[in-house]
């Protein structure tokens, strides 16, 4: 039993570990934009409706951190900061895309009750 | 420009609605109990430390309602419940493990820096 127990709990701590790195608000947003070719805030911002700027920085900072973009200054004026996947952000997309279509049949369910 | 516009809402959409169905507290650690066989809450309650019973109630009502669990209740003394996995439920289970493999990942990223 207790190795049962011990079995279920590291199956289960990559996965909130994973949860808790997309849940934060606009971060999946965010990483879309990004894989669709979005790669300067200014652009993201103009797309994400009612995020601001200082938020915006702030899920772009805990992205990078967790690794799953990397963040590139380009010395010039006006400054300019582009954004782009990394390999793991890149293989979080593809999940991603399984968890969309997961997401379609449950929207299918909810709009049938 | 609209029309793509359109195209990434579509896409955040079913991804943002089945990130908010998994993210309640206790929400994958209870998907994950019942995916492992445990049926009833108290066998829940035993597994999943600092849980209350009024808590996993409501995450349990709340998958229900998602149409993620089914809920059997027998007719004995004392009352008994079990929920089991709905198809929708096993299918997120699919992606789940696709969603650890990708903490997994996330956690040595982690660890090594």
């Amino acid at each position: 039993m207790k190795m049962r127990e011990q079995a279920i709990t590291e199956k289960i701590c990559p996965l909130e570990f994973a949860v808790n790195a997309i849940s934060g608000k606009w971060k999946i947003p965010i990483i879309w934009r990004i894989n669709e070719g979005e790669k300067r805030p200014s652009e993201m911002l103009r797309g994400i409706v009612s995020v601001d700027r200082r938020v915006l920085n702030q899920q772009l900072k805990e992205l990078e951190e967790d690794g799953i973009l990397i963040k590139k200054s380009f010395p010039v004026l006006p400054p300019r900061v582009e954004y782009t996947l990394t390999p793991l952000g890149e293989k979080l997309v593809e999940v991603l895309w399984k968890l969309n279509a997961w997401g379609e049949l449950l929207l299918q369910e909810k709009t049938r009750i």
